[in-house]
């Protein structure tokens, strides 16, 4: 520990010549003015204890093991380790500033540093790195170590959650010199374009809460006008840069059967299994994450309570597809897990990848589908075309979009969104004391609902005296709702909403039991208290296993910000 | 309405005599001084309206039918039905008070009174009661009409709740005349015996609710010594006597296969299906009711935390039994509930029931038993000998017990139990507007956890500055506890407390995905602030599907203290 520091002290010299840097490239010559003792003392010191310390770092930084695939899990892992920085580099003896020439490096010496035993060498826009130390701290995992000996560039195009100041500012304590200009313009020209540049056409009344990977959510105010969730607002949640995929080339992998592995065509599925058609909501994890970041900051894409939809998908059962590929008792009796594998690639190969329980998957009764309509036409490219899957009843994040492979396994998905991600913890735990191991994935989804109308804020016109209040309801694991209770006075009284689950107003054929995949809709009628001024609107639902919303959010809170299912509560003014 | 209110406010005339004849039915000669005019006005306006009074009332008091079946029921019915009269009572125009000799009937006379055309009498303890107009309002139905031109006192053995002063007085206001001391006489020689007289012996330990039928539970200090509640401590919720069955001579049968009525005995039970063994937790819709009550009163058994308990269960899968005798698409195409009749009987005849959803008794997962054991040895007489259904994750009051029918049926069970209780509703819901039918019955129970220790109000030695703090936590269908948070400071910060699944602190293999009916015993030592004066512990619990309770008891109140799982709180005294 005492040797990071000493390391993060000695980097703090760079700081200020580092951000000049940013300014502009080509000044560094004549602003640079650098002892050459410093980068070679540090690298004299770089190797000493450096065991011991990934020893002592290592079992509590696990959990960050390949998360540099994590979107969001990046951006909440830097803001961390941009704390941890700051306080080593403050506690830390520093030397005095120093200024002289920064040592210049070739591509070929840079490339020569790309273990831990080699010591780890990046370059990022002309300047070198040696971020050895940094490697068992790195939010995203020893993923990190895949841009060893290179330029980091391709890897921050892919994760645009790096280019951000304090991302920045740690690196920079970790500069050791810089590239001689003829490597810096040879990897310049060898940088990939920008993966985001075929993006999909996005509506304009998303609200977007990350542009690379896409991540945005339809606006209260119309998430509610529909049962079924246009395609086109439907919320959008994208790991990475959205695969074009070509129909007739695609395939499907499937592993783990008695025949070993089966490749599938997309004409195949269509044809050689029935098609069904289920209505199912899918929710993110983290919907409604910003009334956490209320209660206290948590890590992750700050949605509102748009990050839920409702659409109808059609495609091949899971279960017929792998019982007609040979699953079956033999099978069975030793699998426990499907996993799935995307198409959506990072710079490495390394696919997003999630896995759910076998018995949701092959159970007659899950619907576990490999869609490849929604509401009625081809996936659109956000949605995972040419196919996805979809698991009712179960978080958005297992619902694997561009499918490539799916393996009957005995184990989960080893993907980081399986293991150090989308799992929730006590309000007690933080970032220092957090063990994933110590949670389950999350699957199913709690009870859930939230006020679409009014808005926050709004004021009222309440000649007539009563209040329209209006949103959604949903619960996980198909379980029915059954009951919202909706109180204009913060919670004291109740009054019981109507709900729907249609646009048309008649009801359809309830599901059967266990199989509510879908949301429903609640509008109520409440008469408003005479010289009210400020009214206080608040809505809980409940689910045929009775299960209901709590109270408050701070005592469900959590480090990752996910499964914030509180009462909803909206504040509006009343005008007389 | 009108009508109703002026019999009952004649019927106040009597309720001085009335209570007097309670305390020695010896003395009634010579304190009866009675104008035959009132009874005989009374019985000339008997009929008046009637039709359009029971036309008024009979919607809203559907839901009560069938209710004279229903133990704790009948509690809440006669109280709210108490509130009701005297409402009625005092806003009639009382007719001034008049002193005559009551009119005496004999046993004949009364006889022939035993229909709503010709009126309903009764007697009781030698009085005699025209209820006609009560019929429609008895809280537990129209099953009242069986006591009709006879003597209340057999079925009010059966349910012991009428025998509270409430009850006697609702009655008073009903009262006529007398029987003569010959058709008195006759019919106390000819009242049955207690159907009570033959219940097992119980333990001492257990706290008793209610005595005729017997409810009652461990004590919460001993609750959680054990991971299998020992069967004599487990909780006993009985809703009428405890029928003794002879094994040799038991028979189950089974409606609703395409072979007719199957006759099954115990041994054929035994012997033609395999034994399964499963480890599931019961828990009454009622277990924390008493919290409710803490609110607002709420009506029904007044329960601690300790209406619920684990054992082993082993029997014959009820899956297994109906496909053996043809279960199968056929049927499943039509059938959407199997339901279940015990043995225990009332003195009509008339079984108490409960019915599951098709899906939870045929899946291959989902257990449910035909139970012959509990925790390995014969089922004790109180908890169903020879014979129960276990419903693992389901409320209590679904697995019925003294098991004598199988009907697998489009319907649910349509008894009381299943139509008209063990339903939840809002906060705002009472019993003027509750609609049973807008509520689904109760099947799998919602997260519930609650501290065992210490005791509210225990005044603690802190010398070793840690307080233990444990409990248990479960939830229903088959969702397995994943966590519980713990505090000591009222729900401000939070500590994760140590689960575990046996006695002896090996880890048993963790049930397969949605099958974990079992609850988990809980324990934490937590570091007690310096100076604490008062703790307020708290607990949650958290299942796999991130569901987690409700902060607070008040917004999940309901007319019948069903589905109390807010945080359990226990407030406790340091000394130092």
């Amino acid at each position: 520990m005492q040797h990071l520091k000493h390391c993060q002290g000695l980097a703090q010299v760079f700081l200020i010549r580092s951000q000049s840097s940013r300014l502009s490239k080509s000044i560094i010559p004549s602003l640079s003015v650098w002892d050459g003792n410093i980068s070679s003392r540090w690298r004299s010191t770089g190797g000493h204890g450096r065991q011991k310390y990934f020893n002592d770092r290592l079992p509590k930084f696990r959990f960050a093991l390949a998360g540099l695939l994590a979107g969001s899990g990046a951006v909440l892992a830097y803001k961390l380790q941009q704390g941890k920085v700051q306080w080593a580099a403050t506690s830390a003896e520093l030397p005095v500033a120093e200024t002289s020439t920064p040592p210049i490096y070739t591509l070929e010496e840079v490339t020569k540093h790309r273990s831990l035993d080699n010591g780890v060498w990046v370059t990022y826009k002309g300047d070198v790195y040696d971020i050895t130390e940094f490697v068992a701290i790195h939010p995203g995992g020893d993923k990190i170590l895949l841009a060893a000996g290179g330029a980091l560039e391709p890897y921050w195009a892919l994760y645009a959650v790096h280019q951000q100041e304090h991302v920045l500012e740690i690196l920079s304590k970790y500069k050791i010199g810089v590239l001689n200009p003829e490597s810096y313009k040879k990897q310049e020209s060898a940088n990939p374009s920008d993966p985001y540049s075929a993006e999909p056409t996005r509506h304009p009344a998303l609200q977007i809460n990350s542009l690379k990977p896409f991540n945005a959510e339809p606006p209260a105010s119309i998430l509610s006008d529909n049962y079924i969730t246009p395609s086109v607002i439907f919320f959008k949640r994208n790991h990475l840069p959205v695969p074009r995929l070509d129909p007739k080339t695609y395939k499907l992998e499937i592993e783990g059967l008695p025949d070993g592995v089966v490749s599938l065509s997309l004409s195949e599925l269509k044809s050689r299994f029935p098609k069904h058609t289920i209505t199912a909501t899918l929710q993110c994890a983290g919907n409604r994450r910003s009334e956490m970041n209320q209660v206290k900051q948590v890590k992750g894409l700050n949605w509102g309570i748009g990050a839920i939809s409702n659409a109808t998908w059609s495609g091949a059962r899971l279960r017929d597809v792998l019982v007609y590929y040979g699953f079956g008792p033999e099978v069975e009796a030793k699998a426990k897990h499907v996993q799935f594998e995307g198409l959506d690639r990072d710079v490495t190969g390394s696919a997003y990848g999630a896995s759910i329980p076998l018995n949701k998957a092959v159970s007659e009764e899950s619907d576990v589908l490999l869609a490849y309509e929604m509401n009625g036409e081809d996936l659109p490219p956000d949605h995972g075309y040419p196919v996805r899957v979809v698991v009712p009843g179960v978080v958005g994040a297992r619902n694997v979009k561009w499918l490539g492979k799916i393996v009957v396994s005995d184990e989960e998905s080893k993907s980081h969104w399986q293991q150090n991600d989308y799992k929730g913890f006590s309000p007690g735990t933080d970032w220092d004391t957090v063990d994933f191991k110590s949670a389950p994935a999350i699957q199913e989804l709690p009870i859930q609902s939230a006020i679409t109308h009014p808005a926050e804020g709004t004021s009222l016109d309440l000649s007539d005296k009563e209040l329209t209040v209006k949103g959604y309801a949903w619960s996980g694991g198909g379980r029915e709702v059954v009951r919202v209770d909706v109180s204009i006075d913060g919670g004291k009284t109740w009054h019981v909403a109507k709900l729907r689950s249609s646009d048309t107003g008649q009801h359809p054929v309830p599901p059967p039991p266990g199989r509510a995949w879908a949301w429903k809709l609640w509008e109520i009628d409440i008469p408003v208290p005479h010289r009210a001024q400020e009214l206080e609107i608040v809505c809980k639902a409940v689910d045929n296993s009775y299960n209901t919303q709590p109270d408050t959010v701070a005592p469900i809170w959590n480090l990752r910000g996910v499964l914030s299912n509180a009462w909803h509560r909206v504040k509006v003014k009343v005008s007389v």
